[in-house]
Parts: structure tokens; sequence; C-alpha cells
């Protein structure tokens, strides 16, 4: 039985924005696993009850349901060991759960203020409502003023982008010659903006645009077949 | 022959306060090879002058002489691959490049701004004029200005340890459940600031000091044994 994954979908249902999704998508090419996606949206509480979550991803194999991106991550590489590894020692493993944290801590905060309207005005109408108000609380103030904030929010993004930036210097991936787990942790977030929004979150001359083709070019072109919006 | 280890010193030649030089004494520990250290200070560039090199840490292992921290780290699992690895996997060494350099971007500067003045008054008296004028011009004021903003230093210290704080919940150390190099690469901060100042650069509640605790432990409490300023 294909293995399904429960996916962030907006109002347009070709268009799947969750960043954590998408770590989880491209393990699940990298495994070389065949898998289905089942649209989703943040009121669909009741489509994944039988998980017990109230959040996707969700990654449903055969009787085993795994909830989590980094559990599902886990998850891959002991039920599939003969498959490409996302980790390729224990080392490796420990490490890119810090690069994880890293992303979510450094990246998605700034990533978020610059396509966070954006986000509300493709969600899926009966989504909206908890969007803007769960948004808004976090932020403490209007979608739209935070999003009238972007530039600032990219100056922010190059500056917690410099580890990175010296890393894909020396190699094209944070996982090295090859991409691993760490690289897809943090190309969820460069995704969920492409596919959300028109704008530009890296400055013109930023070499992080080099590790993006190549994440963008991996299995395929698979990320890149997505189109963004307005294409 | 002796691994020798050229090792930035204060005034007190006891007081051995580099933060890369840390991190090659930890991995030389790490990889059980014995070694001996030569103090160094920051005019002594004749000294290193055989080496092609301005600054240490600088590692003489017979004919071969290794500079940079993070070269001597690779330069040390290559030569000794039947010691203990510092990176036990292609994708843990290209990942823990990436925490070494997070270390450097986003600890060192607000470590520097709780601790440069302390710095300062144990530098070797002919280090001083050199360390003042090139530190003030890195900031942009006087080394007394800077210290004195510290408690806002810590406050950016504490920010940007959210990942390895929420890293270390999960597991002991950076690179799992045994200390790798990208643990050294972290460590190497705390351990400059331990030396050259009584300052604690942590909150009383953070738990990176349960990290810091295993780190000090490590190899028959190496590193704790160094006593602090003032003990």
């Amino acid at each position: 039985m294909t293995i399904q994954l429960y996916d962030l979908a907006a109002a347009d249902e070709a268009r799947r924005f969750s960043p954590y999704c998408w770590r989880t998508r491209m393990a699940l090419k990298h495994k070389q696993l065949d898998f289905e996606t089942i649209p989703w949206r943040f009121t669909d509480k009741e489509a994944i009850a039988f998980t017990n979550q109230i959040f996707v991803p969700v990654l449903v194999d055969g009787k085993t349901v795994v909830n989590d991106s980094w559990r599902i991550a886990e998850y891959l590489d002991q039920t599939y060991p003969d498959q490409p590894k996302l980790f390729d020692s224990a080392m490796a493993k420990a490490e890119a759960h810090f690069i994880g944290h890293w992303a979510d801590s450094m990246v998605h905060g700034s990533v978020s203020r610059m396509i966070i309207l954006d986000i509300f005005n493709q969600v899926d109408p009966k989504d909206r409502e908890y969007f803007r108000t769960s948004r808004e609380k976090r932020f403490g103030k209007s979608l739209e003023a935070v999003q009238a904030e972007r530039e600032s929010a990219k100056d922010d993004l190059g500056k917690a982008l410099v580890p990175m930036r010296r890393s894909i210097k020396e190699q094209a991936f944070l996982g090295g010659e090859k991409p691993g787990y760490a690289d897809y942790s943090v190309f969820g977030a460069f995704q969920w903006a492409r596919i959300i929004s028109s704008y530009e979150i890296l400055k013109p001359d930023d070499e992080i645009k080099e590790w993006r083709n190549r994440m963008l070019a991996l299995f395929g072109g698979y990320a890149a077949s997505y189109l963004p919006p307005g294409a």
C-alpha cells in the first residue's frame, strides 16, 4: 500500500505550502519511496482525528501512523534502511537535529514575516479566520503590519544565514557533497515562500540562491516543478 | 615525537584562553593523543613564522605543520583513523562544519562583548596595545564601553542559543549520546569566557549549563581542571 502524506494545501489544492510537509516530501523523494499526498487544511481537524494529531505532516504507512516531520524522518531511515539514508551516522542525525532547530528558531520567523499576508490571501476560505487570529496573536499586530516590514525581515534573514553561507562556500550541501535531511530542513522554509508568494526573500547577490537552485533541481526537478504563484 | 600545539596565553602563562585553541585541545583529548602546548602571545609572530601563519592554533606533528582549528580537526581524523573519531561520517563532518560556523558567527560575538575588557586586563603587557587597537576598531568603541553593555550581550547570547537548548533537551551532546567536534566548536567559546573572566555569561536558569558541566567533566575533568580567574 502506497505511503500517504497529509499535506497542507491552500485554497488552490495544488498549492502545498507547509515548510514541514516539504521536509517530509523531500525526505520521501530522497528515500526513493512512492507516496501520495492528501490535501489538508488547517481546520480539517476531523480528517486526521484518527491520528490523535491536529497538525500535519502526518504519514500513514500501512498500519503505522507517524506525525511530526522529525519523527517521520527517523521512522523512514529506521524502516527503510536499504534506501538512501537521510542520516549516514548517529552523529550526523544528532547534528541534523540541531540544524532543524536552527531553521525553526532562526529562519522560519524572518521568512514568515515576509509572506504572512500572502499566505493569508492564499489559504482556503474556511481557514482564514483561524489563520488571521492565531498569527496576529503570535505577532502582536495585524498581518498587514507585519508584512509591511518585510524589508527589515529580509535583513534579519540575511544575517541569520551567515553560518549557512559559509558552509555552502565549502561544500555543495549542508550534508556535504550530497544533500541530507539537514538540507531538507532548511529548504522547507524556502519552498514555503516560493509556493505562496512572488516575493524574493533573498537579496540579489546572496550565494544561498545557488544552494536553493541545487535543491530545486534534486530528484529531476521535483521541487522546481511546483510552479510559483502567478506562473 | 610528541605533538606540539602553539596555544594563546595571557600574561599568566597558565591562562590559556583562545576559544579556537580550546577546540583543538578538546579534539586532541578526544583522539587520546599526547601533546604539549607552547605558550604564545598575539605579538609573537616570529615564533610561528616558520609556519607561514600569524595566528594560533598551530599544530606541529613531526614534520607536518597544520594551522586553523578546523583544518587541524580534519588532519587528526585523517591521520589517526584508529583513534576515536571527531566525525563519524562524511555527513557528520559537513554538518559539524556548519555548527562551527554557527558558533563563530552567532556565539562568539556576544561572548566577546561580555569579556572583552577582562581579556584586555589579562593579556601579556606586550599584547595590550595590539589587543586594544584591533578590538576597538572591530567594535567601533572602547573596550570599556563594549563591556559596560554586557547584560545586553547576555540577552543576545541567550537568544542565539535557542537551537542548541532544544537539541540538548533531547540528547546529551550536539553530537548525540557522545560528544563530537561540533561540541568542542561551541565549548571553546564557553571555556574562553571561563578562563579569562569571573562573569557568568549564561542566565541562572539556562539549561545550557548542564551541557557545559558535561563538557567540563570530559576526559577526567580536563577542561574543569583549568581554574577560573580568582580561584
